[in-house]
Formats: C-alpha cells, sequence, structure tokens
C-alpha cells in the first residue's frame, strides 16, 4: 500500500470555471413535504417526485424506492433530501435520507493504470478531494502488462478472476478512504479514467478483441453503468461515467489528458505525451487532434532497469554529478538508505552522465566502462553496488526512441514545425515526477521555452474527478473523443526508419535542442 | 378457467385514427451492421448504438447486453434485430435477436380485477388482439374484496403472498396465451389497467393508507416498471406500464375507461359509470371532469344475490315475463341447464317484475310475496327453484340508490342537468352485459335516446392496450389522471339524504324516465 503524495495538478486558470458550474453525477436535494390532508391526498411518491420535478426535468423513481417512501416521510417529520442521478435520459431518483443531508455528498475520481490504481474521495458539494489513495493493480498476478491480461481473459474463468481482482483493488481502497462507521454506500458516484482493456476488465467485457486485427473493443463509451452492476461497493443505485475511448490502444486515459490539458480548445497546436507501459502522443488544437499510440517500453517503469523501483521510501530520486571532481549526489524518497533508482533517478543520472561526457551522443559508455555506480554498497540498503548498466541505458534509448520517432512521424504527416508548438503536454508519471531539465538534457521532453511545458500529474485522475463534476465535461470528453483522428504507427513504413535514426543524445538534430547544445558546449 | 367470449370493444373511429399512430411501448429494428475493418474499426457496441441513434433519438445500452453483442453480431453475419423500450427518458436497448424478426413483435393488455384478471396478448406490429384469456385472482383466496385484501397485507408475510398470487393468475394466463414452444420472453411490454389496490399488490407496495384517511396511496403513478422486478414472466426487462390513478379509489381502469370513451375530448358532456364491487361515476368534457366513487355493494356482481353467479355455463342470463300468462321465458349461457342467475338475468328479471306489477314502485312485492320463481326446480340442474326474493331486491336497489344518488349529487354540484347529457358510457360487466331496455326500466341506466347510451365492454383492457400501443395515449391518459378532480362522497351530507330518496323503481323523479313511464302505462 503506497499512498502517493502527488495532488492532481489542475491549472489554475480552469479552476475557477470549473467550480462556477460545479454540475455533479449525483445531486442532492432536500424536500420539505407537506403532510397528506383532505385538501392535499395526492399520494407520496407523486409528491417527492412532483417537488424534484420543479428543479429537474424529469425524473424516475426505481420501485426499490417508492416502497420506502411512506415510512421514510413520516419518521423523518416530511424532512427529506432526495438524491438524484444525472443518467443523460433525464435524472432518476437513487437515494432519500431523513433531514437535511445536502452537505455530505461524497463521489470518487478513479484512475485505474494497468499497474496502479487510485481512488480520490471528491466532496461533490465543492468539487475537493477529500482524501486518496493508490495501490497496485491486483491484476498484475494475473498478468504483468496488458497482453498477457487479454490472454489471461481467455482462459477458463479468467475475465471473473480479473474482474474480481481490479474490485478487489477499488473496494480495498474504497474502504481505506471511508472508514467506518461511515457506510461506503452514502458514496453515490464514481467516474473512471483508464485504458481501454482496464475498462473491458472491470466491465467484464471479453477483451480479446482489442489485440486482434482490426483491432475493436466491444465498447468505446459504455454511457452510465451503476455500481451495482459490476460490484463496486459504494451505493449500488450509484451511476459510473467511464471515460469514452477512441479504439483499443486510446483509451479514456488519454481522452481524460486531452481534456484536462485543454489543448482541444486553445487555437494553437500543442502536444501531448503520456508514456507509461504505453506511449500515447496527440497533437493538435481546436479544430483537430491526432493521436498514435504503441508500447513504448517499460523503461521509466522501474520494472526493467537493474536497479529500478517505484518511487518508494528508498528510491534514488534526483542525481547529481559533479563535472569538476566527478562525486555523485543524490537523494533518496523518505531519505531511506537507497534501494534502487526510480524514473526521476535515472532520468537524472542519464542527463548527468551524458552531459558529463561519461556517455556519449550514441549514449554508449565511453572508455569501455558497462556501469555507472550511483550509490556504493555501503551506503545502500542492499550491501552492493547501485549502478546503472550499458543494457540499461539501452533499455531507455528505445523508449526514448519510439516516442521520438512517433512525434516527429506525427508531425511530419501534418506538416507542423517543433515552432508551432505551442504547449507541451507531459502526463502521468512521466509528466509528474521527472526533472524537467534532465529530461530535455536527454530528449525526452522538447526544448521549448520552460513556460511552454506543462506537467498534467495524474491526468487520468484529475480527468475523472472533472467529468464527475460536470457534466458539460462529461460532454466535452465525448466530443474530444469524437474529435480524435488516429493515426496507425504499426501500418507506417517510415516509422521504423524514424526509430532506428531516433537513437542519439537528446536527438539526431541537435539543433532542435539549443539549450542543451549550449550546456554541453559548457561542460566541455 | 374462463375463456370470455367478450373482444375489447372500440368505437369505431377510433380504431382509424388510433392504427393510424402506432407507437408501442416497445419497438423493434432491423439492424444491418458493417463488419469492423481497418478502415471503420468502431466498437460493436457504438455501432449499434449509433445506428439505433439515427432513428431513435438517444439510446441506452445496458451492461447485460454489451457482453452479448460482439458474439451475437458474428454469429448472425452482422443481420441483428434490436427491441428499444420507449422509456419516456429517452430510449433503452432491451433486446437483441439474429436476423430480422421485426414481423414478431409481442406485448400485453392487463386488466386486473378484484375478481378476474384478463389478459390479452396484442400484436405490436397492427395492434390486434391475437388471443386473450381470463380468469379469477388468486388473490380471492386471501380477501374476497378490497378491504379484506388490504387487511390480509397488513399481516405478517401478507403483501408477499397477495403479490404472489396475483402473479400466479398473470403467469398462469401468460402461459396458456403463449404456449410452448415459443418463450414468454418473447412478450416485450405489457400495460395494465386496474384499480388502485390491485396495483399496490401488483407491486408489492403496502396498500394499508388507502383505507384510511386521508387515503393517500403510496403512488398513483408509478411510471415504468421492469417486469423482472416484479417477477412478471415476460422479457425480464419489458416495461411495464400501469394507467395512473387519481387516488386510493379511482384506479387506472376509470382513467382506462375515460380514456377509452373519449368524453375528455368532446365539447359535451358524458357521464361515464363503472359499476362492480365499487362504483365509479365520472362526468366532464373537454374541459372538465369530475368524478366520485364508493362501494357500490355486490348486488350485480353475483356473489350476494341468493341464486347469483358469474355468467358462466347454466347462469339465467335473459328473462322475460308475458304480462298476459304470467309466463317465465329465460336462456342460459351456453343453453345448459340453469344453475342460478347472472347480473343480466337479474336486471331483466327485476325490469320484467317491475312493469309487470309483480314489485310496486318501492321494489316491494305485491300480495305478500316473498320470492318469485325464476327457474321451476324440474328444469334446473340443481333440483330447486332458482329464486329471486324480496332480500335479493332490497341489495339491487341499495346498489342502484347509491349509484343513483351519486349521480344526482354530481350532477347538482357541477349544475348539469339530464338534458345536457350527451352520451352515457357504460364501463366493464355493467357495461357489457346488461339488456339496455331492462337496465333503463329499473333506473340503472338513464333512460337518454339509445344511440347515446355507449357500452364499453372491459375498458380497462381496452385501456391497457390502447397504452401499450400508443405513447400519445399514455401521455393522455397522464393528462385525464391530472384533469378530474375527485368528489368526495362521504364527507358529503346531502349523500345519504339522496340515497334515502333513490328506492324508487325507475327513480324518484318518474318524469326523468319517459320511455319507462310510457312502458307502464302500456302494460296496466
Amino acid at each position: 500500500m503506497s499512498n502517493h503524495k502527488e495532488k492532481p495538478v489542475v491549472l489554475a486558470e480552469q479552476v475557477q470555471t470549473f467550480l462556477a458550474n460545479l454540475e455533479p453525477l449525483t445531486r442532492k436535494v432536500f424536500l420539505s413535504l407537506t403532510p397528506p390532508s383532505p385538501l392535499d391526498n395526492r399520494a407520496d411518491v407523486d409528491q417527492v417526485r412532483q417537488m424534484l420535478e420543479r428543479r429537474y426535468d424529469s425524473v424516475s423513481v426505481p420501485l426499490s424506492l417508492m416502497s420506502r417512501i411512506p415510512g421514510l416521510c413520516r419518521s423523518a417529520d416530511w424532512q427529506i433530501t432526495a438524491t438524484l442521478a444525472d443518467t443523460n435520459q433525464g435524472w432518476k431518483l437513487i437515494d432519500l435520507e431523513p433531514g437535511d443531508t445536502t452537505k455530505e455528498q461524497f463521489g470518487l475520481a478513479i484512475d485505474i493504470g494497468t499497474t496502479t490504481v487510485v481512488v480520490y474521495l471528491v466532496d461533490l458539494c465543492d468539487g475537493t478531494v477529500l482524501r486518496h489513495a493508490a495501490d497496485y493493480n491486483d491484476q498484475i498476478t494475473l498478468g504483468e502488462d496488458i497482453l498477457s491480461r487479454i490472454r489471461h481473459a481467455g482462459e477458463l474463468g479468467g475475465l471473473v478472476r480479473l474482474q474480481k481482482a481490479v474490485l478487489d483493488t477499488l473496494n480495498r481502497l474504497i474502504r481505506l478512504l471511508f472508514p467506518l462507521p461511515m457506510r461506503t454506500g452514502k458514496i453515490t458516484a464514481a467516474a473512471i479514467g483508464a485504458n481501454t482493456t482496464m475498462i473491458h476488465l472491470l466491465l467484464s467485457l471479453d477483451p480479446a478483441s482489442i489485440c486482434r486485427a482490426p483491432y475493436t473493443p466491444v465498447v468505446n463509451n459504455p454511457g452510465l453503468i451503476l455500481a451495482g452492476e459490476i460490484g463496486l461497493e459504494i451505493h449500488p443505485l450509484a451511476p459510473v461515467y467511464c471515460l469514452p475511448s477512441i479504439g483499443s490502444y486510446l483509451g479514456g486515459d488519454v481522452i481524460g489528458g486531452i481534456l484536462v490539458s485543454g489543448m482541444h480548445k486553445q487555437p494553437e497546436i500543442s502536444l501531448f505525451v503520456d508514456i507509461g507501459t504505453n506511449g500515447e502522443i496527440v497533437m493538435g488544437n481546436e479544430d483537430w487532434l491526432v493521436a498514435c499510440a504503441g508500447a513504448a517500453g517499460p523503461a521509466l517503469e522501474g520494472g526493467v532497469t537493474t536497479f529500478g523501483m517505484r518511487a518508494e521510501p528508498g528510491a534514488v530520486d534526483h542525481v547529481s554529478i559533479d563535472p569538476e571532481t566527478g562525486q555523485v549526489q543524490y537523494t533518496t524518497v523518505a531519505d531511506m538508505p537507497a534501494r534502487g533508482i526510480c524514473g526521476s533517478g535515472l532520468v537524472d543520472t542519464l542527463a548527468e552522465l551524458f552531459l558529463d561526457g561519461i556517455i556519449d551522443r550514441n549514449a554508449h559508455f565511453q572508455k569501455g566502462r558497462e556501469a555507472y555506480v550511483v550509490v556504493p554498497a555501503k551506503e545502500t540498503a542492499l550491501g552492493e553496488d547501485i549502478v546503472v548498466t550499458q543494457i540499461d541505458i539501452n533499455n531507455f534509448m528505445a523508449t526514448k526512441g519510439a516516442v521520438n520517432a512517433a512525434t516527429d512521424l506525427l508531425m511530419e504527416n501534418v506538416g507542423c514545425a517543433w515552432q508551432k508548438i505551442s504547449h507541451f503536454y507531459a502526463a502521468g508519471a512521466f509528466g509528474q515526477y521527472l526533472p524537467i531539465e534532465s529530461a530535455i538534457a536527454i530528449g525526452l521532453y522538447p526544448d521549448l521555452p520552460r513556460s511552454a511545458i506543462v506537467r498534467l500529474g495524474n491526468s487520468s485522475g484529475e480527468a475523472a474527478r472533472q467529468v464527475l463534476l460536470s457534466r458539460t465535461k462529461r460532454l466535452e470528453a465525448e466530443a474530444i473523443a469524437a474529435k480524435v483522428t488516429y493515426f496507425e504507427l504499426n501500418a507506417n513504413p517510415s516509422f521504423m526508419e524514424k526509430f532506428s535514426g531516433s537513437k542519439f543524445l537528446p536527438h539526431t538534430d541537435l539543433d532542435r535542442y539549443p539549450s542543451v547544445k549550449r550546456r554541453l558546449q559548457t561542460h566541455t
């Protein structure tokens, strides 16, 4: 169990407009009803519905609630609070409570990653995140990556096991966020950002076609699901909204990233990049959006590098090498003795190795060296040197090369030059922790004016929060999904060519990295 | 098990306009889908929804169907038929079948009476009734009348037993109408006309408040229920529409009667009367509608008269007495030896006794007689005389008196004279079988031009058929329910006064019955 320290990032100007228009997926309405009398003997259910329909257009009352209304009205002295769900097809009554409970409205914003699941408990009254918690996705034990999970889903009982695993993870996190004596049934709405496969597994939909030509998912836009239908342990009638996906390889997490960046509303062209196990790149503006996706390699995920680890206590997260003395300075998460290197530590190390000439522009160690000691054995918790090897560097270069090649190809195809890029949005872990200067030095980020580089943090989780809180944002997400053109990388012959040519630090074309060029001149 | 012979009556001019605008509660749509390709790799569910949304505004797809779509599309070679339910809050996909099954669309129109339940199997393609079947309501064993059932519902497990009883009745009739190998799951919609208590018991809603001041039901307009929610054994997602009621004593069966009569659309004032165990009277036109209701006494139901029985084989259904010889002529249902007298037989007998002077205007036997032999013992299947007694006549007079008093009071209150009544609509058994002249002779029907007397038959069942087939009719029914003003008889002191004064044949004021006055003069 790791409680991430990050807060979901929201761009400052968005927060303002956003909170002014709070339209959460569920709303509470306090009703002061009239006790029936000979002069007003309307049926109880009808009176409740009529009062609600004064403010909300059309309200349906499920049979399961009808029978509770007469007793509740009388025991609560005709002062009750109704919870309504916004179903896109009118309003639906989902809960009734005695008294005025309009100050207590809770929802969940959920980011289901292939590796990590994050749940944010959101106050639906003001939109703030009250608490959040994260954990590994229990599905990992059934398959490390997306392809192995899709394979597992095809085995007997596999789909059921995978659905149960992610629900176990979610329900564990929910209980953690909403401790007794509060009932998790008080949570009346949820929104989810996740890739297409994660959504299929959550809904127990067969993901087989996702990795088989022509790569059609069962569903891209599932609409609203009831929590009780899938076993999410909040209010059983709570609507669960999944950010729509565009296809097998562009999920609701990416749509969410675009939504949070706001690039789809700007006249200037922006670039959005999210790199995890898979990488997704989106380019565009208010008029058009193109996207591509592909396996990026897990170089930044901590699972492949020899001493790679997640950003947990003891992870080396910042590294600098004194160009004069060659002395390494580093920090670790929670200041614990070093146990490994996380993504940001790796990016720092590679940048310093490159800037100090310890590796060359081809990313090869000079002077026959095969590894670099970042932390000597005596300072570690492991009792052995923590090193970065040539193989680690090669893995990283493959990831970086794929990203560079894909980005270049996309730009070439839409005929857009780097000079035209107004913003570079970096999403996910890729955008949250990486040291900007180091990421630029090794060509992971473009060498743009620093004000143009925007790190979105967990934009999938933040997008979930936004659609949880705003009908406008839900419609916006669906409009984005309808607008994105998917650009198939694998079908493109020049991708491999560009990929092979991208194995330089920071980039094949050094002139695209003027600030790095200057630093290299300073160092040498 | 008795298969009623009646067909639901529809006024001729209505049928025409009606079938031109068929808008059933569920509709089938044949979809010829495009197999996914690299150029069109939309998700299967999204493609289905998008095709449906070309014709139907907003369509929601339940999770339970999503998982079936990919397999069905492929096995049916992308030729499938979707069934959509009209939920008033947009359309909802409820079923998918391989191939084109748009020619097979079935729904049920149901009339749940306190005593008798009738189910009509309706072809949703053209609106016709394919078959119908009727049976006693199994709830009778738990309580003869409405009050005893409400009392039973208050006992431990009583509500569950009552719900089960009516569902057992309905499901038995459904299986009878839709024999194997057809699955009753092919029936995708139902509409129900019933009194308020019957609807409460069907939905398992506590009816206690119906008979307790201020007489507020749990619900008057339950909206759409899913068949699966209550255990009606048709398609589990089939929408079930209940005709709305106005209050505890004016149910959807009466709203249905008004709907079928069309009195709410006419400029002239009409009178609608339905007499069963309870009696309901509605008066009004396109501008206003007033109604009253009350216990009518079961005089016409066959349960109270000494030799009373339902219109089953052996029931005396028509009677005439030769004024010269005093000779009785009668017919029986199915020409079987007489076993008792049904409502129409009783009305005929009373009219003949009155016209022949065997009973006087006070409805008392002349010359100390205490009973009248309708069928002598030797002609019966019982081996005893079938008679009508003074007590039977008194029971009838109580019913008739209540109806007359209520009608007069209603007319007095709205300031309407008999001359203004353009139509008299007689609903239910009261309107289906009674011999018109006899019913007028004893004051049960008003003495209007015969063309003004319209017998609606089972208007509750016919109304159910209409709302099953037409969204316009559903809205019309709801508009009627909103328009009717309920007139409280019990609270009115002059009711008892009028009731006491109504114990004359045909009416206290003989001048209101000119044709009867003439017949009396002819007879004497």
